[in-house]
C-alpha cells in the first residue's frame, strides 16, 4: 500500500484515511471495522473522518476504489515492454495462484461488499468504476500491441471485456466456492486465448 | 419452472416447495420472502416446510441449486447434435443478451446470496455445487466432441474452467455494475475462444 503515484488524484488527507482503513481492515476485518477504529489508527477524531465520508460503507467503497487504483497504477508502471509479456504480467498479478493472509482478507471484503451492488445503486457505481479501471489497464496494453504492429488489429473492447469477465469470474469463484482448480486453469487458458486472438502468425 | 426431469433426485414434496418458493420469490422478492408466504402459495402449514428446511436461507439455497439443476437439465436435453453448436446453445441460454423481469429477479437473488458465500461455509458448499453443475454440462459436450473426433484432444478441465469463469464473471458484472457491453462482447469472444481451442484445422 505504498509506492508509485496512483491514476486518480487523491489528496494527502484522503490517502492517510485510506492507509488507516487498510490497516484497520487487516486488524479487525470488515465486521470489526468502525470509524472509531480508523480514527484510532490515525490518532485523529471521528469527526475528521466524517468530514470526508458519510458512513462506514461510503468510506469502504472509496477505499476499494483507492486500493484497486493503487494496485493497478503500480502494475501500469511495470508494463511498457513486450505487450504479450505485459499481459502475462497483469494476469499473474491480478490472479496470483495463492493469496496471502492480507490479500485474502481484502478479497473477502471486496466480494462481500460487491453482493450489495445488486440492489444498491451507489455500490454499483463504485464497482462499475473498479471494473472500468481494470479494463483500462488491459486495453492500454492491447492497444499498444496493435499500434506497434505486434498484435493483430482486433476489436480491443471485445478482447478486453473477455479478459475482465474471466478474471472477475475466477476471483469470484475463489472466494465463493471450494473449487480450487479454477484459478490455475484460467491462468493458463487466458494466455492461450490471448495468444490465439492477438499474436500475428 | 416445469418440464424435463432434473439431474438430481428431487422428491415430489421438495418439488412442490421449490415451485412455491419460485412463485413467492417473483411476487415478493428476496426481502419480502418468508416461510409464511411460501406456505400460503402451497396452501400448507409453515410446519410442513420447516419439516424439510431449517430456515429461509436453507430453503433458498436449496431452491438455487434446484433452479440451476432444472435449468441445466433442460439445456442438457437440447444438446446432443454438433458439439460446437451445442456449446453455442449453452452459452446463449446461460448468457441471454437481455434478462426478462423474472430472470432479473432470480439473478439478483442468486448474486445477492452468493456474496454471503465469502464468509459462510454452508453457502460456499451450495455455490460449489452450482458451479460444478455448470461445469458438468460444458464438460460433457466438450468430451463428446473430442470422442467424436470433431474437437482437438484438449485438456477438457482447463477449457471448462475457463468457460465457467467467463460466464460467471459476465453474469456477475451484469448484476453488480452498469457496464452493459460485457455480456454481448463475451458472447462473441467465448465462441471465438472455443473455436480456436477446440476446432480441428
Amino acid at each position: 500500500m505504498s509506492g508509485p503515484s496512483t491514476h486518480e488524484d487523491w489528496s494527502d488527507a484522503q490517502e492517510e484515511i485510506m492507509q488507516a482503513t487498510y490497516h484497520a481492515l487487516l486488524d479487525h476485518g470488515y465486521a470489526g471495522l468502525s470509524i472509531s477504529r480508523i480514527a484510532d489508527e490515525l490518532d485523529k477524531s471521528k469527526a475528521s473522518i466524517y468530514y470526508h465520508y458519510d458512513s462506514k460503507d461510503d468510506l469502504l467503497l472509496t477505499f476499494l476504489r483507492y486500493a484497486v487504483d493503487q494496485f493497478l497504477s503500480s502494475i501500469d508502471t511495470e508494463t511498457g515492454g513486450d505487450p504479450y509479456e505485459d499481459l502475462e504480467h497483469v494476469i499473474e498479478k491480478v490472479l496470483p495462484l495463492r493469496l496471502d493472509e492480507d490479500e485474502d482478507q481484502i478479497h473477502s471484503v471486496v466480494f462481500g461488499l460487491r453482493g450489495q451492488a445488486v440492489t444498491d445503486e451507489t455500490f454499483r457505481e463504485q464497482f462499475t468504476e473498479i471494473d472500468d479501471r481494470l479494463a483500462e489497464t488491459l486495453r492500454t496494453v492491447i492497444q499498444r500491441g496493435i499500434d506497434d504492429g505486434r498484435f493483430r488489429d482486433v476489436d480491443v473492447d471485445r478482447v478486453t471485456e473477455h479478459v475482465v469477465a474471466t478474471i472477475n469470474g475466477a476471483m469470484y469463484g475463489r472466494v465463493t466456492t471450494d473449487r480450487s482448480a479454477t484459478v490455475p486453469a484460467v491462468r493458463v487458458s487466458l494466455l492461450s486465448y490471448l495468444d490465439a486472438e492477438l499474436r500475428r502468425e
